[in-house]
């Protein structure tokens, strides 16, 4: 505790990356700061920085700026950064990390950019065919960490294991999950239900040592009863992306029904508004902050893309405790102690890791 | 219309099928007579039947039964069925499509035993690699096809590229699409996003006479910009089971919000109770009826097996309806019209088709 004292850990926000950047992620990163007692590295135009500074008390000896003058966009195939943007904030803030002037990365920009540029400055661990993106969920019961989410696609069985077997400790030292359940996301629980993949991977995370539950659906990423759900990435995007649409629609529905109701309705929705917001608050995993990816040579935390002060701030603070919790540390271990379980990779082929994605 | 009159369309209702049969599924058989003027022939144990039938009141030149002695339950598998229960009610009423006592049937039993053994009965349409299912979405736009929601896994392009022909007909003559919109279920709208299933797919409906409008996202199920959605049924199964287990957590965390909030928020609550119902009900797709199985040589309408009376009598309305708008015959010529742009199956191996299922 009197090491942490003197060299506190030091996290590096992108302040250019997301929706709402660079306002409020200077802000959440100002927030970090006064509510935390982080110290902060801002990344990314200064000028806009200081606009972003300007008004806010903190304070400064917990904040410092670090220029740079490119921005990986939403919208940029992650090679093209690789390639083209040397100085994009992203890249800078991990060329921090790697130099070790902070203890971690948080990013709410283009992820697949921030996958790539985690491999490519900091590296993959030994071993790690694809670094994966985890999160999680809301729940009324415990809530669920999901890996992958970062849109790995035409995953192999092999890297599916590997997502379990890096997901474990996440689980079991942030999550303080005891005994973590791991569970495969499938279209029924008994072993037979799945694709040709499910069948592979159920096979394969059988004979691990981890605490496999066996097949899991759909339902369960809100039940409670799993506390890892281990899924290709491409039926994650689809199903991420329903639940929005879905939420939406049931929304825009409801609105129409208590619309045509009439006045007792209406006066009933006024009523039930503060519970209605604070629903939503709840249901809103943006709010959570992040988490950190799994697989490269470093902390680095991914927060969704619409994130506000607050997220920021709280994925600040789950970055700095996977500094604290020696989250790297603990994946490495668990990807050495479950190695006779997943292929090695002997070369690390990173383009092979993303040409997908880039078409 | 003359001849319709001399030749009404009998339908077969499967009366042990349902976890409400068999009294639900009489009771749905019974009000398509009354309501719809229907005749109705119901399948199943006769005692079970003439319970259910007990105190209804109903026209009984419109009713006849037919007796069946076993069942397929949920549970069993479809290979099972077919090689151990002959006498299985879905089996008998199959039966009577295929000696043309009646035109169509409905089911809300085990689906998978039905998808089987309408190929065995019925026989696929010629080229015909698997049959799919399809299933209307509310929406609070206009409603969206998607198909296949039959649990077909490990499809392969030329299925789904299938799947889309078979859809077609479907959406302009059933759902009154002029030019029905094709959209294939990926993580993004680019031609470059998604797996390797998804690229293959997108490269074949591209070359198709078919209206392909490209690929479409989760949140297009409920934007009404697409008529007809493609996608592999693994996905869908884990998409359905994530979309009800999200919307049981909702409803979860929302009661709690409210219960949480004092009197305003439950008075707020039970003035809005009215509105909630027909949410609810404008949102429960079983009340849609169901959707014939496209690809077999027969019309088969696979209900929601929670089906409750008005359902299965909404069934018995698209099991006429397809058989009026002869749906097979324009299924068949969207097939043969289409024919260079799928892989023509030589052999008709049916136990490939459902193979991966019964593990």
């Amino acid at each position: 505790l009197g090491n942490q004292l003197l060299n506190p850990t030091k996290i590096a926000v992108d302040a250019m990356g997301g929706d709402q950047a660079p306002s409020a992620v200077v802000q959440g990163a100002v927030l970090a700061t006064r509510e935390l007692g982080i110290p902060i590295a801002l990344v990314g135009n200064p000028e806009a920085i200081e606009r972003g500074l300007a008004g806010q008390s903190y304070n400064r000896d917990l904040l410092t700026v670090h220029p740079a003058t490119q921005v990986a966009e939403m919208s940029d195939p992650p090679i093209e950064v690789i390639r083209k943007k040397k100085d994009a904030s992203i890249r800078v803030a991990l060329d921090l990390v790697k130099r070790g002037e902070v203890q971690g990365v948080v990013s709410a920009g283009n992820s697949g950019a921030t996958m790539a540029l985690g491999v490519v400055v900091l590296g993959k661990l030994p071993g790690v065919e694809r670094p994966a993106l985890g999160a999680i969920l809301p729940s009324p019961h415990t809530p669920t960490l999901v890996i992958d989410v970062g849109a790995n696609v035409d995953c192999s069985a092999s890297q599916l294991i590997q997502f379990a077997i890096m997901a474990e400790p996440l689980a079991r030292y942030t999550m303080k999950r005891l005994n973590p359940r791991i569970g495969l996301l499938s279209i029924g629980e008994e072993e037979s239900k799945g694709n040709e993949l499910v069948h592979q991977t159920f096979e394969g995370l059988k004979k691990t040592p981890l605490n496999f539950i066996g097949n899991v659906e759909g339902r369960d990423l809100f039940s409670g009863k799993v506390d890892v759900i281990v899924c290709d990435g491409f039926v994650w995007n689809i199903c991420l992306k329903l639940s929005e649409g879905l939420a939406e629609a049931l929304g825009q529905m409801l609105k129409e029904e208590i619309q045509q109701a009439g006045m007792v309705s209406k006066l009933g929705y006024q009523l039930l508004k503060p519970a209605f917001k604070r629903f939503t608050k709840r249901v809103d995993y943006a709010e959570e902050g992040g988490v950190p990816l799994l697989g490269v040579n470093g902390v680095v935390v991914i927060s969704h893309g619409a994130s506000g002060p607050k997220a920021i701030m709280n994925a600040v603070r789950v970055a700095r405790q996977a500094v604290e919790n020696r989250i790297i540390d603990r994946v490495l271990d668990s990807l050495n102690r479950h190695e006779p379980f997943y292929r090695k990779t002997k070369h690390l082929r990173f383009w092979d890791s993303f040409r997908k994605k880039t078409g």
